[in-house]
Formats: structure tokens, sequence, C-alpha cells
């Protein structure tokens, strides 16, 4: 859990460091394709603008997360920027109408007790480091912006990763989910 | 839970419907005093820019409540918007650092296990109605915007329903706090 809330932009176009290398459209509506994604900590519109599109999530309080789940994944999980991380996921992903009418304990259900999403994500600390954005309450197309950066060594247990978390449960309530692949330069 | 989200701004000034009959400031950084508030469900520019001052939120998914108390909650809990009900209550919000370093089952245990917050409102409905905006992942300088509509036959329990949230745990998380009162022309 960050201390405080941080506005992230990922701004799609031909500047950044981080290069596209395959966009990949698995559920609902495609993104126009862009070569370079720049990722922005707060806004920052003369750059945005000159971006093709722009998506924005916040760092917000945990939702499902338990006080002990949170500990194992605060001592395991890496910080962003490693100098070895020079590839990168970009996942925005929308949850259906049916997902957002379940209750809390519903959804808490289905994320960790049927789709183990949590600890998946515990099994790849911390050679998979990640940021959670949320954004279904700023308007925005999506409902999650969902980071990781990993080692080129590690491109296989990201794969195996994401395979997992699509085979779940979880998944089924996923109605659009666009996968961007990005090496850094 | 509503089967949309709605953006819903609050401008203070001295336009609209409802009359500010008393502005208190609870706790933490006050709002300028205004006579006036306007409702507007999604955002009317030229109405917020000749405001005093606005606030924004957005009915979300339901953080805390499950299943069983959702069911119990949407059998009796009335509408807005009621011809009897003249009277109504704008409270904003903000939560300390503290509450939001809290895992989510360390908050659900001081939201309700604690402090009862959703049995208490129970108790008061339909006599009172009501509608929770979240607004801390939108920048807003509040957390939450609390609406409440009631008679000016239910103003007493409403003063009970408010002293009663206001003595439990959860409050003492509470660190900024503006309570406006008001009536409908």
């Amino acid at each position: 859990m960050e201390q405080k809330s941080i506005l992230v932009t990922f701004a799609g176009g031909d500047a950044g460091i981080w290069r596209v290398e395959r966009m990949e459209t698995l559920r609902g509506l495609p993104l126009p394709l862009v070569s370079r994604i720049t990722v922005i900590e707060g806004g920052d519109l003369p750059l945005v603008r000159k971006s093709v599109w722009s998506l924005r999530g916040i760092t917000s309080e945990e939702r499902y997360v338990r006080r002990a789940e949170h500990e194992m994944l605060v001592s395991r999980q890496p910080s962003l920027g490693r100098p070895g991380a020079t590839c990168a996921a970009l996942i925005p992903i929308r949850k259906s109408q049916e997902w957002w009418q379940f209750s809390h304990d519903e959804r808490r259900e289905i994320f960790e007790e049927q789709s183990h999403h949590i600890a998946i994500g515990l099994k790849y600390l911390p050679a998979i480091g990640r940021r959670l954005l949320h954004c279904r309450d700023l308007g925005e197309p999506f409902d999650f912006l969902t980071w990781f950066e990993y080692s080129p060594a590690a491109a296989g247990e990201f794969e195996e990763l994401v395979t997992k978390l699509r085979r779940a449960r979880e998944w089924t309530f996923v109605d659009r989910e666009v996968d961007i692949r990005l090496r850094r330069d």
C-alpha cells in the first residue's frame, strides 16, 4: 500500500523510453497501435496532447488484500525501475457490470478464494514487479491499468503468471483487455 | 449499489434549490460559507465556474457492504427527491493516512464490527435517504461526500444518527469534516 495516492498517466504515441514490441487485444475494443509509451507520474498536459491516446490511473487503497497478505506482498515485492528490469507489460482491463454488481464479499471470494489472484502473484515475487492503478472512478475507458516490470530472463515466468490469471474464474468477468509488451531503451 | 457510476457535483454559492441553514466545521479546515447549493448530476462547467466552491464525487462499488447487508439496505432505502424530504445534509469527510494504511479486513472490522456503521444506518431507513459519493481517487479535498434527505419530522432521528456515527471508533479516523444543513425551497 503506498503512502499517498499517485496519479500515473501512460501516454501512447511515438515518444518515451518504453518501446512497444507487441499490442494484442484479448477482449473488447482495441487501442490504436503506437510505437512508444511514456509513463508520467502526475499529469503532463503538453506531453499528453501530443500522444495518440493516454490512460490515467491512481494508486489507491487496497480493495481485497488482507493484512497478512499485505505483509507478505510488501516483504517480497521489488521497487519499480530496477536496472535489469528492461521488459514491461501494460495491461489495461475492464470488468463487466456483473462484476461490479457483486457485493464486496462476493468479489473477494471470486478474486482470492476461487481465483487465487494474490497467491499467484506472490509466487512470482520478486522476479516480477508490479503496480496496480485504479481508474474506474476517473471516468476512464478501463477499470484498472496493470503494470509489470521484469528482466528478459523472467519473461517465461511472466507468461506463466498471466496465463494462470487469465484461466481463473475472475477473468470471466473481464470484458475488455489489451496486452501491451514493452522494452526499455 | 447503483448500476453505473454517476458523477455528482455540489456547487456552493448563491444559486440552487437547496438553501443553507447552517455550516459547521467539526474537524480540519473549514469550507467558505455559502448561502445555497446546487446538486448537479454529471458536470456543468458554467455553473461550477460561478460557484464559490465545488465538490465532486462518484457513486462507486460498495467497499465494505456484504451481500446480506446489501439486500437489507436495498429493501429499505428510499429514493432521493421524495416530495416530503425537504431537509438535507451534505457532510464531506476525509479520513486520516492511518485509516488508509489499514488493510481491507482491518477497515471492515473498524467500520462494521466495531462501529456498526451499516447497522446504525439501517435503523433509520426508510426515514433518512442517503447517497455516498467517493472522491479520494479524484484528487478532491475530501474522501467522501455523504448526502442525506429527510422530512422535517425526521430531523430528530437524523441528529441521533449522526451522533451515533460520530461516537464510533471509525470517526476517530476522520480528520476533516464539515456539516452543511439545507432546506429545499
